[in-house]
């Protein structure tokens, strides 16, 4: 009997922040894989030359765009998966691809750009930060209303952003003096690799488990509270922090002399750690899978090793 | 006997465009190779993403800034040579390295930010195109009043930014329709892979016949005219493009109506493809070398294997 036949995958955004590991994962996974670029992205120099090289990995670049439809139902025949990062001001844009796929008819998983926090648990949400989970709700509806199979991966906090700089606001390498503990820090969150994040994503885009469902990545090593993760730096460097801890009105009073991009951030770390709302049982939610259940083997970055890369 | 250590290599820059480069191919060829950050990189994702892979490659991280001079003396105590790739509106900063060397007194080698044209060559170049000249050529004497030894690499046309857009205006990747072809596109020009220029500088900072030259990077294969370029692609692609000559004259005349920093672009374009001013012979140049003398084995990427990577 011949091999199956991998799924053939689309990814737009593929140059992007998760975009270019999405990739990655989806040829070691063996994936035949497809990159949609904008014919404006001949004149942007760092994306022509991350497309190449992706091509010299083996991708496939496909020439179209989101408002070009017939390139897209074009590119949507070729393939039978599609993964989408964009992300920021472009959400909505996302909808132009569900009519598409819906047109199609041909996809058998549409994952689209979600990878934080599960937007259906961010009614309630703070803002500005809430814009980014509406308008994630409104693409999440359109596929559900399309009947579109479809994931959704709640990646919770991306250890580049989060992590790497022990939860400070922008800040991207972990602090060696002083650190802004929120609260007590002992909030528990989850903190994921971008590689993980890849990896898992691209696991889920043909197993049956996860159609028409969220997948929560839950690496259970890194179920970690911000204190812990302090913890683990102070051990790793031989030295403890000094530390300020900033209660939650003092945070949010903080927020209105910000620019906005900075208070939407905020407004999450607020959820994150000072209210702990990464900290729920996924056993037992109807439309929820956990990653660790699904594929407990797969060898995950853990934060202590990913912390240990800036030592 | 034992073997002979490698000189211990310090680069600042190391996240830009050739920087990145320079560290992958010092740690190629076995140099302890050390990697200058500013604080305020911590607040860069991307740089502090670049920064953690080229540390996991091998690369030693430290601290400091141009502007903190004890910084600066600390880091090159621990070297034996300096590669700056500082460009941009930033050439002259590259004063207060020079200074910081000659007080240091223990650099073997300085190879300034330069990997362009040869400078000294280009007293009459044309505005506002002459800038970038002028700028290298005031570091240049810095070094040289300083004694400091010192190698200049001239790296003629970097591949991704001009050969990969067939030498077109801004534009990254091959067109496949259309070109446009200054003049009669016959002038020799000179184009080498960005890990070839940073593979042929690596080569050279130990070496005993760059020792205060000029090296002219000239992979033999690579020196070709803009339509050779074409033609090159349209095989290819079994394809030809349909063309537009552009004539001297009216490529200036457009020259006011664009930004100053394509203005700059466009000025070099006249140097390069409309008077044929890279077409010199190395031989006989008191301070020249030429890196097919030089590293005459050396595997680089010809103009056609790089143009293949695109089909």
């Amino acid at each position: 009997m011949a091999a199956e036949a991998k799924d053939r995958v689309l990814i737009t955004g593929a140059t992007g922040y998760l975009g270019r590991r999405l990739v990655k994962a989806s040829l070691a996974l063996g994936h035949p894989t497809f990159l949609l670029f904008r014919p404006d992205t001949a004149s942007d120099l760092a994306r022509c030359q991350m497309l190449m090289e992706l091509k010299m990995e083996g991708a496939q670049l496909l020439q179209g765009s989101l408002d070009d439809r017939d390139s897209l139902i074009s590119a949507l025949k070729q393939v039978d998966v599609v993964v989408s990062t964009i992300a920021g001001d472009q959400i909505l844009q996302q909808l132009k691809l569900v009519e598409a796929i819906k047109e199609a008819g041909t996809i058998k998983r549409y994952l689209p750009s979600e990878f934080g926090m599960d937007v259906d648990r961010m009614h309630h949400a703070m803002p500005p930060g809430d814009r980014v989970f509406r308008e994630k709700r409104i693409v999440r509806r359109a596929i559900e209303e399309a009947g579109i199979p479809h994931t959704y991966i709640s990646a919770n906090c991306f250890a580049g952003i989060f992590l790497a700089g022990l939860a400070q606001l922008a800040i991207f390498m972990p602090p060696r003096d002083h650190v802004n503990v929120y609260g007590d820090g002992d909030k528990r969150c989850i903190w994921v690799a971008e590689e993980d994040v890849a990896m898992y994503s691209m696991l889920s885009v043909d197993d049956p488990r996860t159609l028409n469902k969220v997948v929560y990545l839950r690496p259970p090593a890194n179920i970690l509270s911000q204190m812990q993760v302090i913890e683990i730096w102070e051990r790793l460097i031989g030295r403890e922090l000094s530390k300020t801890f900033i209660s939650e009105d003092e945070w949010i009073s903080q927020m209105d002399k910000i620019p906005p991009f900075e208070q939407s951030a905020m407004a999450h770390f607020c959820h994150i750690y000072y209210r702990g709302e990464l900290d729920f049982e996924v056993e037992g939610l109807a439309h929820g899978v956990d990653s660790s259940e699904l594929y407990p083997h797969y060898k995950y970055v853990t934060a202590q090793e990913y912390l240990k890369r800036f030592v």
